[in-house]
């Protein structure tokens, strides 16, 4: 974040490799689309109105694809693209996006404030994009555009910055972001895995609950506080406890099984 | 460029590969050293402060020695590192680099602006580069530090800004980088090979016209006006004519040999 004109600018870099973050062969505009969606995402955590992006591409399968999918993205959330750089090189793709906003709430929202007291709460279910996944992967026809076509909430994300003690969104699974944030507040969390919303069959619950790229927003109000957009309540902040997370009051170990740690 | 709060916000993004923009087994730190060089240099060019950069990382030959020289870097311009991302994926290392600033001019020097009776300047001279890269690539041991670490005229540019007509930094050779600003600005350029200064001997004077990453700054004056910093005066802007560049009275063809066209 940096102070402006009296103006608070969020900025935001994610990089996406072929193999890693996308699979070969994946149609290229689903991958600009992606690429577009989690960087805003990261902006709508933190309530912030997108104002463009810069990309860093480097040629690959097919350019006209992606070039028509990111005029897709870009015009689907009103963002512009103000720069950039194409490179030609050997092996995976790797593509970089930077996006920029400006704070439309000060304190800009961080994954840090959460307090013991505060009701934990997601906008929505978790799993969609897991489902899609594999429909792809395998093939199988089935809808898989939560996967490959993320929204980032940015209308949700401003209307929700004044109200929250803490707010991040879901990128690499609820358990280890909540964790994540948990762990920068130094308090816990106690989870009810029944209270999240899925878009699974119940017994896929606990892989929903671990699965990423859904780019819900999670975050924490303080005690006795409705949200002002519909949102799901999922568990409480306590203070610091044998874990960041409890889930239905058991401590989860961090070093494996929380999420997609390296996403 | 962007408005915010009263102030213009100039951004810029690059992206280095393995194998195109750099040596396979060249020093990280240099590596890191000349991507964030060559994106300072881009905000020299307008006039900008720079406020800071975000790091698009793909771990490579030596992760310790890229972020040594990158701490390095930030250091030597007093710039910080506001955010990025890090990825592991196969194949040639891709960087992607944003730096944004704040221009201290407005309007924001571009490369279209330059008119017909204006003069032709540069900064300083030219080849430098050119038998850096030489030295590192044959291993003559002989001083390689223009080609890896060039340094970005962020002051230079700053006392500029004000004085000129249109502005660039010469990334990919002097002939390249002024078509590139005579053509964007609708008229042509006379240049004088002799007037420019170079760093190589005299028989490779050609050479080091059309050689890139000496980061010099190209700009153009009004007729008689004398430039605020040390500058050299290589040639005049004309209408436009057979071709963008006249070397010594002779058009020069834009299809080869001005430069280097992929970088």
């Amino acid at each position: 974040m940096l102070e402006l004109g009296g103006e608070a600018l969020v900025l935001t870099h994610d990089a996406m490799a072929e193999g890693v973050h996308f699979l070969p062969g994946q149609d290229q505009a689903d991958i600009a689309w992606k690429l577009v969606s989690s960087n805003l995402s990261d902006l709508a955590a933190k309530g912030t109105d997108p104002l463009g992006v810069l990309l860093g591409y480097q040629f690959g399968a097919d350019d006209a694809r992606f070039l028509a999918g990111l005029e897709e993205v870009l015009a689907h959330y009103g963002v512009p693209l103000l720069g950039g750089d194409t490179i030609g090189a050997t092996g995976a793709q790797v593509l970089g996006l930077t996006a920029l906003g400006r704070a439309t709430h000060r304190p800009v929202p961080s994954r840090s404030g959460a307090q013991a007291g505060d009701t934990v709460w997601i906008t929505g279910p978790v799993g969609a994009a897991m489902l899609g996944f594999e429909a792809l992967r395998d093939g199988t026809g089935a809808d898989s555009l939560a996967f490959r076509r993320p929204r980032a909430l940015l209308a949700e994300g401003e209307a929700l910055a004044p109200a929250v003690t803490a707010m991040m969104d879901i990128s690499d699974g609820l358990l280890l972001d909540a964790s994540r944030m948990a762990r920068a507040s130094g308090i816990s969390f106690a989870i009810d895995s029944t209270a999240v919303p899925i878009a699974v069959p119940e017994h896929r619950r606990a892989e929903a609950l671990r699965w990423g790229e859904d780019y819900q927003l999670l975050f924490t109000l303080p005690a006795g506080a409705e949200p002002p957009v519909t949102a799901f309540r999922v568990g409480q902040a306590i203070p610091s406890a044998a874990a960041p997370i409890l889930l239905d009051g058991q401590p989860q170990r961090e070093d494996s099984g929380l999420g997609y740690e390296h996403r």
